[in-house]
């Protein structure tokens, strides 16, 4: 039997084959398209579906189940969406809608829970009994892995560690509260914390990388001017290692899982944020004589959403 | 058969024998004797069992277990204590040293988890899956149970959530950070507060209660002083509120049990700082839109630290 996992995003949804030890034998892909109807797009989804089943070279028959996972979250029992707002998607039935279209069990979870089940079942956590998934990206998801199984709390409101306090009355984020994880810790908080340096100190090696525009600044050139040693990019980036590293703290210091696994686009960065994490870190843990959990890159970068989602069935 | 819980704490050792249904059926208590070493401070806890034992009218034969709550971390494969500030408790062998003279098995966990399990189980968390208990008082500790056990961790550092980061760059901590949540949300953070704002608006019914000196300010004042509506006390009160409404929903947003009991000696301001509470958590919480956690009021007051130590075993 095969399944199939689907990665919904705010750009395109992809969707692939996966076989029942995590490899993914095909992929499909169609375009996000806000401008069509909800119904519209799953009807789009399901032929891209049918497509994956055709060029895969099995039947319908052949498949187990089929997982989804969304940039929101979902009611597991009646396979309602409840919010997911990149796609404008609110309490609507995404189960009930593409199983119209293609009978078969559907599941859905949140995404950062989907790749947090992927690495624990195909990636660097595979094997483990308890991780957190942290993604670092424009904003900070997580995903809690207990004995195996997605632990996404008893309401299905839990994994949202982007949106914990890490700075009582500090700035506004988008999700209206103040100070919240990911306005200090995401690639979007990186680029502030560098814009806000700049602009005052403009000599700086992130300005030439910029071509002299502050809005061109990325994480990517705040990580290389710092591999490089520019002064101000160190500054900002160890100041930006600081927050993460207390983020991941207050992990260990609540939850003390056995592996923490960083994925999403600041991952990419790779040993030289990794290893700049494992000096800073162990000092925010309170009982820091003791063994702490390993803190690792993920491995299965993009594919980790088709694969979660495969396994949830 | 019945069981032995044991808190121990910096003035007494308090033991008791409890039934299977947690109820404490006899209790005796010694004082902490930071003078004796650890051996003899443990055989005087002996023969504090072996009264306990005496005057209940039961037999050594009666006894399946023996479990001890500590204010500190002990490794449950070893039964040694590794840390325990307040009884100057350094990696000693605190089950080995007990069962020279009781031979029973010893269970030892941090007093929080201890407390965590006996809510779980005989008090106001009772028939839940999963809950956390945050004991609010001089500091702010906290224990965690999924499906009927105490969750401390895979390196049994987890469970202190006093010790995450909640203001990134704050105040300093005993425990050598800053912005520790136990230095916004506890019982000495309230009264700082208070201290702080009356060192310029000293016409406060906080200063009238107080006798005029701000050493003696304490949590109750401040807590009555706002409930008849003293516009300073009233503000502290507010803001602590804030505070402490945002560490539960840093608890929901990242965990989400089934519930939140909120014990030690804060809680016993009872309703009026549970309503304000109530009032206040939700918009702090990412999905507040869905059912939340339920957040109460720990029931088994100080007996929990026994009832929850004998439900080790």
């Amino acid at each position: 039997m095969y399944r199939i996992g689907i990665d919904v995003g705010g750009t395109g949804i992809q969707s692939g084959l996966v076989d029942e030890k995590g490899n993914i034998l095909q992929k499909v892909s169609i375009p996000t398209r806000l401008d069509l109807s909800f119904e519209d797009q799953i009807a789009a989804l399901a032929e891209s579906l049918r497509n994956l089943i055709s060029v895969s070279g099995v039947t319908e028959d052949d498949i187990h189940s089929i997982g989804i996972g969304i940039p929101g979250i979902a009611d597991q029992t009646t396979g309602i969406v409840i919010k997911c707002t990149n796609m404008n998607w609110h309490f609507l039935p995404l189960r009930a809608e593409l199983q119209k279209w293609i009978n078969k069990p559907v599941y859905i979870d949140n995404d950062a829970n989907v790749a947090a089940l992927a690495e624990s079942v195909a990636g660097v956590s595979a094997g483990t009994d308890s991780s957190v998934f942290i993604t670092i990206g424009t904003g900070i998801g997580s995903g809690i892995i207990i004995n195996g199984k997605i632990w996404s709390g008893a309401h299905g409101v839990g994994g949202e560690l982007g949106h914990t306090i890490i700075r009582l009355d500090g700035d506004e984020c988008t999700c209206g509260n103040h100070g919240c994880l990911e306005r200090y810790c995401s690639a979007n908080a990186i680029i502030r914390m560098a814009r806000e340096k700049v602009a005052s100190v403009p000599d700086t090696l992130i300005m030439k990388k910029a071509e002299g525009d502050p809005a061109k600044i990325n994480a990517k050139i705040i990580f290389d001017s710092a591999r490089e040693n520019d002064p101000l990019a160190v500054e900002v980036f160890n100041y930006y290692i600081a927050c993460v590293s207390q983020a991941i703290a207050n992990v260990i210091n609540f939850f003390d899982p056995e592996i923490i696994v960083l994925g999403g686009g600041v991952s990419k960065a790779g040993d030289f944020l990794l290893d700049a994490i494992h000096r800073e870190f162990p000092q925010y843990v309170l009982f820091n004589s003791l063994p702490l959990p390993k803190v690792v890159l993920a491995t299965l970068g993009a594919d980790a959403g088709i694969i979660g989602a495969a396994m949830l069935g």
